[in-house]
């Protein structure tokens, strides 16, 4: 098992913020400065497609939870991503993407089978992340753990929350079913899943189908009204409040 | 033009609660004990089917609204509720809905038809009222109004807001789009609308439909596990925000 090497800390406004590496993979650490947050609950963000682990999307995440919460947060860059080398393959998908995109046919099938790629590579260097994250003192293992990953988020995630036991509570969104649904059907944990009534990429019929695949007994589902890119900035303060009723039960100590 | 006759008067908590009548109909208005209320943004509420005014679910989320934003909330009785006669008409409604029930038969048709014509009457009486209130100097004629029904709420509030340009900001649910939806083709405001995904009386095509028909540019489908009186007692925090969020902009003075 790789352990967490811190590679850089700092503290803002409340906010420790630790780089580090598992083995090869690098990740950024969010935690209340204070002491206050040992055995806190930890969130596992996954970023979208394009974007690595510092974009303000999930610093901006990692701050509600934060401050909001008094939480963990933690979040690697996907393969292909943020500080990691891109392969042939990467370069090939990503070309074929702009492509299509310029020639105005569907993304859809290039970002499923891509996302699907890559997913199959993130999802142990996320269970390795988490077993790593475990290991530290403040963290430990008596915690709960959620995720929260849309878009691509959503293609590393649902394998990997299907696969993974830790994982009590889980917001994911707007991909596509082809895939996904399958590994949704595993999925018993508590979701929250977001998808956009006007998305230009993903059609209703696929958003719900894919909603309606996890085995979940408590699962809910917020449409907003808008294209693909306009996901309402209010739904991260809903997915946090969702974090903070399913992971604060069993919390012994938070700030 | 009725003017508000308030009946009785008492206050708990920080909330003050005002027992009133518009001509023969009664209602309750709620409103924070402090006079900082002036001007405060006004929150219609709509009780469903076989309740009333003062039902928990009316004074839980007047509580919230009164408490948590400093708004004022009001409510009347629905004809044939509360502390209002039945008619003929009414008790042979009624008879049919639970005659329908006991023998396993679908009550969607009675339902919709009934609320139909409950929601003829009760428009008129929620203008009037809206009217009444808006003549109390402590909420006047210049702070945002919402409205806020689901099931029978729903029925009533679709036809009132589509009439009714006063109205800034509505959540809505639960209820089938064969009469309503026409209505909700004329609504552009801000909505919330919640629907159950395991719904025994209301399938999913139906409450997609419903709440696909609402022409407003900004609208958000809440979509929960369960049956229909399921609806999650979280979605109610969640209209608050909704209302803080689309109600408090304009407003100039509040608790």
């Amino acid at each position: 098992m790789h352990s967490l090497r811190v590679t850089a800390e700092s503290s803002t406004n409340g906010v420790l913020e630790r780089d580090f590496t598992v083995g090869d993979v690098p990740g950024v650490l969010w935690s209340p400065a204070s002491d206050a947050a040992d055995g806190a609950p930890l969130v596992l963000l996954a970023h979208g497609g394009g974007n690595h682990k510092k974009h303000p999307a999930m610093s901006g995440r990692a701050r509600l939870l934060v401050t909001g919460c008094g939480f963990h947060v933690a979040v690697i860059d996907a393969p292909g991503h943020g500080d990691r080398p891109r392969t042939a393959h990467d370069e090939a998908e990503i070309a074929e993407l702009f492509r299509a995109r310029a020639a105005g046919e569907p993304e859809g099938p290039i970002v499923v089978r891509y996302n699907d790629h890559l997913a199959k590579l993130a999802v142990p260097e996320y269970q390795a992340t988490l077993d790593a994250l475990q290991q530290l003192p403040e963290i430990g293992t008596e915690g709960p753990v959620g995720f929260w990953g849309i878009n691509m988020g959503t293609a590393i995630g649902i394998p990997f929350v299907a696969s993974e036991p830790r994982i009590a509570a889980a917001v994911f969104g707007q991909h596509w079913p082809d895939v996904l649904a399958e590994k949704a059907r595993r999925i018993t944990v508590p979701i929250e899943f977001d998808m956009q009534w006007d998305d230009e990429h993903i059609s209703r019929e696929e958003g719900l189908a894919l909603f309606d695949a996890f085995a979940s007994k408590e699962k809910s589902l917020h449409v907003n009204s808008g294209r693909h890119k306009e996901l309402p900035r209010f739904e991260a303060d809903s997915a946090v409040r969702f974090f903070a009723r399913h992971l604060r039960r069993s919390v012994t100590s938070t700030a």
